[in-house]
């Protein structure tokens, strides 16, 4: 399971605070606090700085890799931002956060993703908008990955983001995320699929229950990326235990070890 | 859903005690947890008391049927058990625990699954024993299906269990039984799948995380029933969540009203 931890985000408080007194230890330990908890991927998005977002992205990038050799995913609405962003990483691999099927968009990361060989989070969205059905989703992803591919990103590199919807506003949104992400990692395969888990219990209560089980869900249909807190207990042991029950970890060892750390009851 | 609850079996220390002291008390109100939980239906086994089974099962199946109108699900290992469970029953659509592909075992319950138009749970074993491959397990169970219908049994009324193996002893047991359910329920439409969960986590610790979690990737597959006991809250908030999620909730209703029981954290 690749898991992309989603803590450096300064829509955060508490980041938005470290970042504002340039507490660069205590944002260096969250870092570290995810690495530790399995992350493969630590995103950086200050988005919410709007004027300052360059040069904070920029500093970000450098104490973040001061603390880890794990590849950044660089998030941002801003092209400008991300390019800021990929050209301080240093570490291999960087993930762009995100790309989509609009044709400004979609124009204005490509030469980013080549320049910087990253891989990219592509969102089912295009130029009229959010996918109103799941035809729409899987139609509108299909087109991204053909035309990244047509463009020269290796499928591999490519991580669909389905776009997920509350249950509470219909109840068959999540079952069609789980028939989306089949649809599609059948259709190309190699491409990875990815996606936030909180939209799905908006308005519900119970949300981390809800959260937690959608992704036992998505990953036992496919799904193979995950955007969340690493250092949620719960969710970490709801991670270890699919993949135990998925085949993925070889004779339960990492099952095995979570049991002997406490993480499950 | 279709929630077999499991309780009342004297392999059950507290249920053989309760038999063995006629405690009709405590039996009927495990048999009410059970229906105030949840349950679809009551399974009965007195299998372990073997010379004392039959007149126990009938015994059995009259002090239950006096607490629910739940239809029961008839449980044994010897046919003349099931005749006797199912002639004393009284609670409509009843349900036989269990037939399989084994030729002797096949035509030993086929007059009782007619007799009595009872559902029926069918194994996924046959007269080689139980399937050494994914392959053997869509065979046989293919191959019960296909003469159960033949036979006169409507295909809504077959669950088949597929037999599940310990992840321990194979990483790929979990993931293949996913696969199975897709294609079985895919090849046979209106065709019931369901199983006790159990086995998968078997000579592993933390037990009833691997079990839960593998409850909700089997029905993220299409499993639509499974054997278990449904006042397991934990076992039962997974229930409540997953078929939230799977569509299976209008408007979250049921969900809602198990936070208001205090069922989610």
């Amino acid at each position: 399971m690749i898991v992309i931890g989603e803590l450096i985000n300064t829509s955060r408080k508490s980041i938005r605070e470290a970042v504002d007194k340039k507490d660069v230890a205590y944002i260096q330990k969250v870092v570290k606090d995810q690495e530790e908890a399995g992350a493969s991927y630590i995103d950086v998005n200050c988005g919410t700085l709007i004027e300052l977002e360059i040069p904070t992205m920029e500093w970000l990038v450098e104490l973040v890799e001061e603390v880890t050799k794990l590849p950044l995913c660089i998030d941002s609405p801003d092209p400008a931002a991300l390019e800021a962003g990929l050209a301080k990483s240093k570490n291999p691999g960087p993930m762009i956060n995100s790309t989509n099927g609009e044709t400004v968009r979609y124009n204005a990361v490509l030469p980013l993703i080549k320049k910087y060989n990253a891989k990219v989070i592509a969102l089912s969205v295009d130029d009229e908008g959010l996918p109103k059905t799941n035809e729409d989703r899987i139609r509108i992803s299909s087109t991204i990955i053909t035309n990244l591919t047509k463009d020269g990103v290796p499928v591999e590199n490519i991580f669909i983001d389905p776009i997920i919807k509350p249950i509470s506003a219909g109840e068959k949104h999540g079952l069609e995320i789980m028939e989306a992400v089949r649809k599609i990692m059948g259709d190309f395969p190699g491409v990875h699929m990815t996606c936030g888990l909180s939209n799905v219990s908006y308005s519900l209560p119970a949300r981390r229950t809800l959260n937690k089980t959608f992704m036992i869900q998505l990953a036992a249909n496919g799904m193979d990326s995950f955007i969340l807190d690493p250092t949620n207990r719960d969710m970490r042991a709801s991670l270890i235990a699919s993949a135990a029950l998925l085949g993925q970890d070889k004779y339960c060892r990492k099952f095995i070890n979570g049991f002997r750390q406490g993480l499950f009851e």
